[in-house]
């Protein structure tokens, strides 16, 4: 746990105050700010769950698990930085599958020659994978299809593929905490806290609050700097919210994903990686959807960019054929790894105007 | 069997007679007489095939089975109605993989936990569906790909895949009823069937005439109320076909296919739904391009609009992953219901312009 | 080995310098010399390779396996056809999967009913195959996407993918040849050729040098005489690259892989269909992006067209999902041979402006 790193909280707050002309310092400290408050977050979502037992802990934890990047695309929502949003949602769905994954099967992969995972549940999760993949092409493609591009049908169409992705994430929820948790066991990232010690519901529950608020707060503070400190880098503001953003709001995942490899627990790791991709795009995405009608400018739809399908898709591609065998070894790691860098380049490259709608 | 609705028959003939301007009964008494003709033209198939023995009789029903789809789309062929045709290709393919199988699967899921069947069998018809949605999408990328659209190359290019798609799927007779037939056994529908009665040579004869009789008049009629009902409905005529045709010509199949899920013969309910998308896509689609030059206005090439060529390979794709594994749960049958609701969800928003080249 | 074909290369040579306008049959002549040429240069690598032990010879083996298809490659480059070049890597990557590992499948399963080969290692080479894939459509993808076009970015676009290819190159080298190495023994092509005599190190070093020499001498003949013989044949170049190139500079690897399948070795069919279209794909098309730098008229970058990229796609797709389940049987070897029909067709058909950028 990178503990330490909140003292940037206080120092984002002071610049933000005292210095609001900062924004790339701003940028930074923030970024910094939300890697242990994320960590914090988690952590307290566990907490509390332990204390709910193992149905409605199960449902916590599956439900908040990625409550900072929510937090921060709230914030993005409601300045109406719907580019911004999608970016974020974009890079925390491929950072997690090919940036963590890969990561994690690299890593375990030095240590062990072939690691093996269930594969009936890691193909469940592929086929979700697949699922919400395709209910992000849909709408782009439809945006492109409608040749007298209309308002109206096109945030309709969000809508009514919003609600049917929170049912699939809903029946993934009852298939993996109910019919068929048997398969899942292992999986939930407690087995690897054992150790910690057990917080009282009441700490554990002031902690959640507080870290909540502060990320809100920092979340706020960091969306106002994306514009100009992006600028300040020569970067654009979608290359550094689909990267730099993500990246960040997934250290936490990423240090529990990677140990976990190391100690050849594949299927924690995979779990840990695919299922917070899935959150991101059957639960965090769709609610975004939904509440753009109610705090947003105007409301949001469903329609990524084309280059921001195009990645998701690979993405999702690629790992669903490397989870197929239901065994990974370094080799499928750096492959991950190198389709993470191709896009990287491609959204580094590629400019602002051709990655909004 | 829903025999009953055979009463929608003479409904059906006399409104058209009748009450030629009454467009939307006319529509509605057709598609409820088509329910039960399909499935008689499908039993009486079986009979005949029984009698013709083993070898020819699985011909028989390999090749007639979606006799009721190729019937319906000659009478809008004929009419130069292609976006009509093309739609309800589209809608069967995506229908029977999606929806049939889907439903099939979740039945099958709420009574046994986990379902396996041969996957040796079900990756070879996946790879076949592969093959069947690139031979759809390829003239369509054609389509866009040759800038100065000009028709001739077009319906060469169609003329020439058709016969490659023929000959594949004649390859697949081959490999299913000769080299490889013991992959594929009690997956014939007859196994299903053996506690009806078997029928005379000269009556099962004497139904399948009857009912393919009935089935092109009703398809007529059909046809010609299409365009009315539709925007009686409020709905575009590509809907219409896509969804609503498609489920009234695999009602037969639905019910088949949903039963043996449901006593755990996954072989037989996967054959079902596959088996009749490969019909479809492989043996009705090009036998259609092909007719389409003898009795169309004009021939009819193979390129299907951008939206069915996305959903086609989407489906595909999806269920290529459901079945590589060999095993199937409830909620990778919610996750084919999901796509399939999605699509529908497309289909419906889509301008009649978007979906027609 | 068909070396009286070797004949060719003086009549190559000399039609050349005294019938120069003869460009059709400067062309065929060309193309038959380049057969034998390569078979003897592939010869003559692993009978070097055969003296650096076993560790140096795998890699050059890996890296000099398609040099003939390089050398054709920088003749094409050197005088700026970059359509050319880039039709003739399309055509070695399709054509080595659908083509020869299709023929390969065919051949050997009907003799053996069912094939097998160690699905770890072929899974590897899938999951690469669609890494190399993704490598080759991110380009493409962004030559669209960025609306104001401009060759800055995607030069350096170009040359950075490039590099993570070959890193993946390598990174797949260091696990075929050294940690995984066993996983891909029996399938080096020195084990079919035990029979053979060894030869001296001077005498294969003298061969490869010859071959190579000739080779780079017959290349820039056929570069030359491509297009006018093309307009004669009423082909477009891109299908001459495409498939005719294609087929003539893999004959060798196409009669050593047939052979493989039909003693039911699987590995080492699989192992060199795939192995030769990762090379084109990670290594040559790579080397080539960055040898353009210094010795084209200007840099190529790695923007293949939509066909080229389609085409590639496709191919590794089917390829990856008959991979998938570790066996074959005739009818996949048909489907994929049915997947190069159909593009060959599209080819043929495409307007020469639709296949270039």
């Amino acid at each position: 746990m990178l503990k330490w790193l909140l003292i940037f909280v206080p120092v984002t707050i002071g610049l933000e105050f005292f210095r609001p002309d900062a924004h790339t310092y701003i940028f930074i400290a923030a970024c910094l700010s939300i890697v242990p408050l994320a960590g914090i977050l988690g952590q307290a979502t566990e907490q509390v769950a332990h204390h709910a037992g193992e149905g409605i802990g199960g449902l916590l934890n599956a439900t908040f698990g990625n409550a900072a990047e929510l937090i921060i695309a709230i914030a993005a929502l409601q300045k109406g930085l719907y580019d911004v949003v999608k970016a974020s949602l974009t890079g925390s769905i491929i950072g997690n599958i090919l940036l963590v994954f890969g990561v994690s099967v690299v890593a375990g992969g030095f240590r062990h020659k072939t690691q093996r995972f269930n594969s009936t549940a890691a193909s469940a999760q592929a086929v979700l994978l697949t699922l919400a993949a395709i209910g992000l092409i849909v709408p782009a493609a439809f945006h492109h299809l409608q040749a007298p591009s209309s308002v109206v049908p096109e945030n309709a169409l969000g809508l009514d593929i919003a609600v049917v992705l929170l049912l699939a994430y809903a029946a993934h929820l009852v298939f993996s905490l109910y019919t068929h948790k048997r398969l899942f066991q292992g999986k939930s990232t407690e087995s690897n806290e054992e150790k910690h010690a057990v917080w009282s519901l009441g700490k554990a529950v002031l902690i959640l609050a507080t870290a909540t608020a502060f990320i809100a707060w920092i979340s706020e503070i960091l969306v106002g700097s994306v514009q100009q400190a992006a600028k300040a880098f020569g970067m654009t503001e979608i290359f550094v919210g689909v990267i730099v953003v993500a990246i960040i709001g997934n250290a936490a995942e990423h240090s529990t994903a990677v140990l976990a490899a190391m100690k050849d627990q594949m299927d924690l790791s995979f779990g840990i990686a695919v299922g917070s991709s899935l959150q991101i795009a059957l639960l965090v995405a769709p609610l975004l959807v939904i509440l753009s009608h109610f705090i947003g400018p105007s409301p949001m739809n469903l329609a990524f960019s084309p280059a921001e399908v195009l990645a998701i898709f690979l993405s999702v591609l690629i790992t669903g054929q490397v989870a197929a065998d239901g065994e990974t070894n370094w080799l499928e790691g750096t492959q991950l790894l190198a389709v993470y860098v191709i896009l990287a380049i491609v959204f580094y490259f590629l400019p602002e105007s051709a990655s909004s709608y």
